[in-house]
């Protein structure tokens, strides 16, 4: 009933009062750099914790549009960040097609069942309609563009085919994720066929989000890391060469490749706006790979946030330095880690805010 | 008693027939690359599954001289490998040091006690000794320096200070270690202590292998990828320094520090002489940052051993190509996973030793 009223009810948008993140992304000038952080909406805030605990399980948050647009809010009221970003998973794109996900406290994702071969594809949904199978997130986006009212710009996201990919095969966490990259070698053809799927469901969605109110869209190559150069540029570049194409005339895209400091000279041919990059890969290195055609979002190490807080000032206006005034949006190099302290992110936010 | 005979028996050194080894490390002219694979000991062949079913645990296989040996020659006679590396685990130090570890089938290793403060860095031994808390590895080296006479030289090895520090503190496998990199930045002293204590026993325990018979060490740093550059110059470089200062003067050393692409730089200012590389890590590129006096050592994607026997000699063919001829040692980016068909490794090992 609140899904269906939330549907009929196209989202007002008011103009952006901070657009620093849109700017920066697009590489016009800025005044300062934006700052926000990965899994800002999350388990670090009390008041996030607060809402959690009302909830049956996490996924009820994710499918609940009113409470995941209140935590997705929480980060701006409460950290002051230039952005929000919606409070989902990127786990919600393999469910869409037919293979739902548990979050198990503690242990992380499972899948009930995974998809292996070939004859298994035959039992995923072909042609993911966002607005029927994601209904709540473009519920959450809409609610949330509302209830920001402009303050910041919303984020999309998505995970990029090779992650969701990894999931789907593997069923769960993997530290090496030594199967899925076993099936590229035995059974390509498996491998391009949910790939291809995996890719059309998740522009499908990301064209849905920005529809919604997304105003960037961030997808997240969390397993990247494991491929060699050459694996890559053959499973990988050409999707997500498609859905940068397929994106970046709508909203920035910012593409994010968790550890693949060994990818940058690739990444950098990608239409898209902005390259993330992890904590272990050096600022002015991944500028000389990359070019000044790109904006690059990070990487303080997410550790650092345990430190005191001189110790993040320090590090952080370091980072500021090794990075430049020009295209940079300031971030963690990965999720910020869900027991620090909040007082430390708003150290570092502030550091990055007062830099101007 | 078997022990104690091993121990009163000064093992006959035969003269080594096979040095590729050791001269490809020292950087002396060889016919062609000396080609082992790490994990080459252990699960991909049914001759060490038949031990192994033998044996009440794997650790009662690590702890049996006898059955260490043979298990450790098995790879030698079955693949023909240019080396043998002694069948054990790198958390013997942990042990020996006053935690013991369990290794859980399917899950990886636990350790009932963990140390995360000053205070509980009292009930660990100091000053180990090698002879008598670790004295079943030496047996082992001993037994299969005896049996080996001289075919392959015999590679001994330990964990990296951070990897054990990891284990120690977190007492489980982690995906980005967040509790040990914590420790580096709220409680450096403990860190700097225990990570002392870490590398003295260290270097004790590999000066004893070396006298046990070991021709080679290699120092594996499984979990270097999580430390920025900073954090690793801070905390790891002096203690590796020091390791690699007690043991170049007696074997050659090798540190493999996987996911570690970005500290190749500093990693090239140790007095080792081979550097291993993950399979994400260009060749051409690592020889670039880390200059001509070292042997590179690797790296072929050990998920390539899945493919067919042909698309395994084209991928090792250019591997070589991409290293060169001089200080090369072949072998795998990593550990050769457990349900690899040892035929394919047979393709690999026959294909870098028909490239002279």
């Amino acid at each position: 009933m609140e899904a269906q009223s939330l549907l009929n009810n196209k989202p007002e948008r008011a103009p952006l009062q901070n657009d620093l993140l849109l700017r920066a992304a697009r590489g016009e000038d800025v005044e300062r750099p934006p700052v926000w952080l990965m899994r800002q909406a999350g388990r670090i805030l009390p008041e996030y914790r607060a809402v959690r605990a009302k909830m049956g399980g996490f996924k009820d948050l994710v499918e609940s549009p009113v409470h995941a647009s209140e935590v997705t809010i929480q980060p701006v009221d409460i950290l002051g960040v230039d952005a929000a970003i919606i409070f989902s998973d990127i786990l919600v794109i393999p469910e869409a097609m037919g293979l739902p996900y548990e979050l198990v406290e503690k242990v992380g994702p499972r899948f009930p069942e995974v998809v292996r071969t070939v004859q298994d594809l035959k039992r995923l949904r072909t042609n993911v309609d966002p607005e029927v199978h994601l209904s709540y997130v473009l519920d959450a986006i809409r609610q949330t563009k509302r209830d920001l009212a402009g303050r910041v710009p919303l984020i999309g996201f998505c995970g990029a085919p090779w992650t969701i990919f990894c999931y789907m095969v593997e069923g769960k966490g993997s530290k090496d994720w030594a199967l899925p990259r076993r099936l590229l070698w035995e059974q390509p053809a498996f491998a391009h066929s949910l790939l291809d799927s995996i890719t059309e469901a998740s522009i499908a969605y990301l064209q849905a989000q920005v529809k919604a109110g997304a105003d960037l869209v961030q997808i997240f190559d969390s397993w990247a890391g494991v491929l060699s150069d050459g694996l890559y540029a053959e499973f990988m570049m050409p999707r997500l060469q498609r859905m940068c194409d397929a994106l970046s005339p709508l909203v920035p895209v910012t593409v994010f490749a968790k550890g693949g400091a060994h990818l940058l000279p690739q990444l950098a041919d990608l239409s898209c706006h902005t390259l993330g990059l992890d904590w272990q890969t050096d600022p002015r290195k991944a500028r000389q790979l990359v070019g000044e055609e790109k904006t690059l979002q990070g990487n303080l190490d997410p550790s650092i946030l345990y430190a005191s807080p001189e110790v993040i000032r320090k590090k952080t206006q370091e980072m500021l330095s090794n990075f430049g005034t020009r295209r940079h949006i300031a971030n963690l190099g990965h999720g910020v880690y869900p027991d620090v302290n909040p007082e430390h992110v708003k150290v570092f936010v502030e550091t990055v805010q007062k830099s101007a």
